[in-house]
């Protein structure tokens, strides 16, 4: 960020986006609509604006930050942004140039309305580097990969559990809690006390359905399901774990029982094109080459009506990260980059086929992070 | 909404905001890398223009929208908002002039980069109608008062099952798995197959901690803690349930084992606050008056460094909405709205003292929806 900062002649940057609190001080801001925001200056000072509420817990997190600057809460007597602007004056940035993330400087949909910094202190001059410091993210480091393989092997325990618990007549929900559950204790009991999730969700392993049940699994993003579970349904999965705000994909089909032979013909052709995606990525080869792939099976095989989005994408800090493994990605693929790879088949009134394992771009060759049991044999439930 | 199209002279509102396909129509869209819009027309047409994963699943949540334009998915050969522009052409919206409730005509933290609309079909008008939008939101009809009441219901069964299994010993997503799965499993029973969660949470009732644990709970935004819950222990709760999309706040104090007299006497001090809280808001007064009195009663007891944050907010699709209880809001109170009252303090190395109740604003009256046990003695664990 400092070297950023120099090859663009800025005095500092002004970052909004919690996301980016993670990312550069390992900080987990809950944002609402209380404005925050961190200054990294060209010198290597850490600065943190926010609300009072935050003056401590920030410290509890991260010990990168040298001073905090806080406001009781928005939109308070003064609005907060008018104390931002003070405290860049404070902090000696007016007339020189400063980086900033958002043109809204802090966005949030929990009710703020913003001022703009730019108005309140024309003599600073914002210039966007939202796209550079997001670039920052795509290539994860050493460590990240690290953390990112300890989500893969909690995710892998939470669904093995989901296997375990799941039977007819059971809610989806009811299987997700037990499993995130267990797999979360047994998680917290391995890590130890070191082990702290930064995703305020409940569990810090998550393991589920999400209202993939039968028919339902036919929508990608179902959200959730009146009925419980059947013998006979064909359910999609995804298991994750939070580590130190990073996840991972792990995402299966399971049968209920014996399925029927429309829907093992269904599953392995999915399993087909989720080969022909692995085989087609490749480091320094395009994003696009994946779901090209796809695409190109899934017409040779009279299959295209039933994919219903790209191949994957790639992920860290969010759910889902840019870039894709899009029709209309070209970004070149490069070694320390983290996808899903998905492709999936969607066919009306019977169900959902889609497995999302995670892969490591290597210098020379591709790791799927999720080894788990992908065969039809090996995912059908007793 | 077509009131407001009519005053403003457009021909249509392009609607990108996620909570407000909620709103509008009813319909729970997982905002990612991919836009979406509603398009509403001055006549009454709703047209959806997003990804084909949604074209048939937004039919099992809405029957409000007449017609569904799809793309395969983001960023596709052709971005997404080319093809926006070309269906607003379709639907003979060019030369006339259309309401938008985002100048970004779309955002997402997930990785989706945006092109102009207005760039891309300069002779459409785009008007911002955003604050407009929201505005409708903040009184609450009849039929949204009654499911946030549904919500209050089984985030109190959450409530006392949390009181249940909270123990020396468990780790507070334990506790907060288990009341969460058992109250939802009742709620879902209770309500029968036409209850639906909107929003995408493991479980339709959510009661737990979320680390304000010990000397953690005074963190107000704690995100987790690495220990378990202790004897002695004060603990931060929060219950909701998902009805509809819409919820409620009921947060309490709970005590492991007899608390001490510090603990007793703060909790004193934050009950006597919240009445002063309560006392002050009044139908047609101002947002601010309870922050106000609050922040009276805390100067006059010497207890103003204890106080992180405001006094409360509104809610309903949102976990926070505006206006605020904030010494800066001086929004008139209008029946139908819906709040959080919940003044706080937090005192370091001891804990946070908090309840918050959701209340109703009346023709002339507040009623408190949470009807819960609010006394120490009450919230103690033996």
């Amino acid at each position: 960020l400092r070297g950023l900062l120099e090859r663009n002649g800025l005095s500092a940057a002004y970052i909004s986006s919690a996301t980016s609190f993670k990312y550069f001080v390992g900080y987990s801001y809950l944002a609402t609509e209380r404005p925050a925001a961190l200054i990294v200056s060209a010198g290597g000072d850490v600065f943190f604006f926010g609300p009072v509420m935050e003056r401590d817990h920030l410290f509890t997190q991260t010990q990168l930050v040298s001073q905090v600057f806080t406001y009781r809460d928005y939109p308070g007597d003064k609005h907060p942004m008018r104390l931002f602007a003070e405290w860049l004056r404070q902090l000696r940035l007016t007339n020189t140039r400063v980086g900033v993330d958002s043109a809204s400087f802090y966005s949030s949909a929990w009710g703020y309305r913003g001022i703009s910094l730019s108005e309140l202190e024309p003599s600073i001059k914002f210039t966007a580097i939202g796209e550079e410091l997001y670039s920052m993210r795509l290539v994860k480091s050493i460590n990240e990969q690290e953390l990112i393989r300890e989500s893969v092997k909690w995710g892998a325990v939470g669904h093995r559990l989901l296997e375990k618990y799941t039977q007819p007549g059971l809610y989806d929900f009811e299987v997700a809690a037990k499993a995130s559950l267990e797999a979360s204790l047994e998680m917290k009991r391995t890590l130890g006390y070191g082990y702290k999730a930064k995703n305020w969700s409940m569990t810090p392993v998550h393991a589920g359905f999400r209202g993939q049940v039968g028919e339902h699994s036919a929508y990608p993003h179902s959200i959730s399901i009146e009925s419980p579970i059947q013998k006979g349904d064909v359910l999609g999965t995804g298991a994750s774990a939070d580590v130190d705000g990073y996840h991972s994909e792990l995402e299966r089909n399971l049968f209920v029982g014996k399925p029927s032979e429309k829907c093992i013909r269904y599953h392995g052709l999915m399993l087909k094109m989720q080969d022909v995606a692995l085989a087609a990525i490749r480091p320094k080869g395009k994003c696009s080459d994946a779901d090209k792939a796809v695409d190109g099976f899934a017409r040779e095989n009279g299959l295209n009506e039933y994919v219903l989005h790209h191949t994957g994408h790639a992920m860290g800090l969010e759910g889902h990260e840019a870039p894709f493994f899009d029709l209309g990605d070209n970004t070149q693929i490069e070694p320390g980059m983290v996808f899903s790879v998905e492709p999936g088949l969607y066919i009306p009134g019977l169900g959902g086929f889609r497995h999302s394992d995670t892969v490591l771009i290597k210098e020379d060759s591709v790791e799927i992070l999720t080894k788990y049991p992908r065969d039809t044999d090996s995912l059908i439930l007793s």
